[in-house]
């Protein structure tokens, strides 16, 4: 399995954020080709020292590197990334394979 | 669903930190109470940008917040827990809440 994490930092608005997030973003991730699983935070993201830097996670999942790759290629992918890119402000993300341990 | 992310900075040594996962530490953290799944990457992390300065993700996922932590103050959650600091360098940790799209 691999999987795309997408950690958003936290925004200046976080309202604006929820909205374009639920009212635009969510529809054009679903679009990617694919796509396995799509998954999303509730709440606050927190580590052991307190509230994290993070405000929001998105993780989607594929069925290997390359049908991931080919999709964030596509006309589909590009058009999500470009969305989050213009609109969701400053993220980190993280292109992995995991498996059960 | 509440998750654990650990993400393990590149250490010194990958060999050493790679034997002590495998042969110490997994059999820790499956000892953890109301564990329902843990999975680890395979290969390296990778970023839109080239190389990730993580080497290592593990992702334990319990029913919610609330067994999460109460798992982690148990005495298996602190043996693993301390063995990781001990023994496998440095690591930031996420937890959050997550749902299905």
């Amino acid at each position: 399995m691999a999987k795309l994490l997408v950690l958003y930092k936290t925004p200046p608005d976080t309202a604006a954020f929820d909205k374009h997030y639920a009212e635009v973003h969510i529809s054009l991730v679903h679009k990617i080709p694919n796509l396995e699983k799509f998954e999303v935070t509730k709440g606050p993201i927190m580590t052991p020292m307190g509230p994290s830097t993070y405000y929001f996670i998105a993780e989607l999942h594929f069925a290997d590197l390359a049908t991931l790759q080919a999709s964030f290629a596509s006309p589909e992918g590009r058009t999500a990334g470009e969305d989050a890119m213009t609109n969701l402000g400053q993220m980190d993300m993280l292109i992995y394979e995991s498996h059960a341990a």
